[in-house]
């Protein structure tokens, strides 16, 4: 049986989703709770690596096991949680069928960066946002949007020793919303590379400082010149927001069976 | 010279504000920091007593100095937060007369308590809010406010143990917000018993629940009788959000001099 799982997280305390030896991560807290809960050994597939100290307001994994005993999909939520720590919690879950690969069926994804940009630290955000204290300069960061958004080579906007060969990517939405003291840039693409958000905020940041022109932005995409592009940003403003599956996902297997 | 500052702090890591031997509290970290940048040991008043897990949007509290490093004003709140952990927060400082007292010139104060109310937790809500689970019955919880605003003996609506003789209060205002799948309730007193507005909370919790009626509720207050009113609401979701000051307390220097 492969269960669909939605959760969120606050990844402060974890080496990221994906397990790694000696450090705690979420998946292997997925995997501790899915087995107490399914009382079998379960295997747990993630929609997306996150880096350490990374957040999640939407993140999708999918839970397979041969378990015996059968928990009606509507208590498996509550059931994961109360062996899941309190900073990881399962909102939904849903059957979804046995031949179901998560990775396949993520079309795109959105991630949320989070500032808090005011003179004093927010005792509430600390870990949650990016404290930046100088006041940012919103109107010269969208000038970057035009730049960023389309199909584009985003090599200049990958961390150096990543062995990507294809590191083209379709940026479909960049949005920066400013409300009082809280910025928050919003990124969704077909695919991401390794600290693509962080390096596009880091840049970002830098055209308020003007640090960085419109016309450097543009030839750092043109040429893929890592050094172009800006500073990567800290991980603990970084929340994956949103995966989007491919709509028929969902429903393939009552399509097969029609 | 006294220095009245504004701060923030998250209340989850701290016994309380009030200094207390072998244990985290705010008004210690305030004078370590005070004493730091002044370089003189350094007095602490607090506006309020909060408990263990309380946490605080405004708080108000009082340095007295007799430093003979003189910092501009505009500077003391950054200079402080270099030296105050991470949870706690300066955001402003102004200079007050010598013979201003804190707790003289407080009028009332608003606190907030909030909850997560959804069937499964909030990972970024944890010991920030009340995780309630059942859905809470908003409309019966309203009948309360006609009952708690005004002037009444608030005596059944303290922690019991407590000594104090006079236990009339003033609630100005008692408000609840439901928006998506949190609740707000706010309190404003010209003062609070103590537990008062967590007694209050688990009250109007048990109205949802239908184990207190406004008919019980209105018996509590009559005759004072803690067992008539709910049960009292955990520390996590309680904020103190707002304090009000004699408007005159900031002025008064250059009245008298006027």
């Amino acid at each position: 049986m492969k269960h669909l799982l939605t959760l969120s997280y606050l990844g402060t305390a974890y080496s990221g989703f994906q397990v790694q030896p000696n450090t705690k991560t979420v998946q292997a807290a997925l995997q501790f709770a899915a087995t107490k809960i399914f009382d079998t050994p379960c295997g747990i597939t993630g929609c997306s690596r996150t880096d350490s100290g990374v957040h999640a307001n939407e993140y999708l994994a999918v839970v397979e096991e041969h378990g015996k005993a059968s928990i009606p999909e509507s208590a498996v939520a509550r059931a994961m949680n109360t062996y899941l720590p309190k900073d990881i919690s399962v909102f939904r879950c849903i059957s979804v069928p046995d031949d179901f690969k998560i990775r396949h069926e993520v079309e795109g994804k959105e991630y949320l960066y989070l500032v808090w940009n005011h003179p004093c630290r927010n005792p509430f955000l600390s870990d949650r946002a990016l404290y930046y204290p100088r006041k940012l300069d919103i109107e010269a960061m969208r000038k970057a949007i035009p730049y960023f958004v389309g199909k584009h080579d985003f090599r200049a906007f990958m961390a150096s020793g990543s062995d990507i060969a294809d590191t083209v990517r379709t940026i479909t939405d960049l949005r920066i919303e400013a409300e009082a003291d809280t910025v928050k840039i919003y990124v969704s693409a077909d695919g991401f590379l390794y600290n693509m958000v962080r390096i596009i905020v880091g840049t970002l940041l830098e055209m308020s400082e003007g640090k960085i022109s419109a016309e450097r932005l543009e030839k750092a995409i043109e040429t893929g010149e890592r050094s172009l592009a800006g500073r990567t940003a800290p991980a603990e403003g970084l929340y994956l927001n949103r995966v989007f599956l491919n709509p028929h996902a969902l429903n393939r297997e009552e399509n097969s069976r029609a």
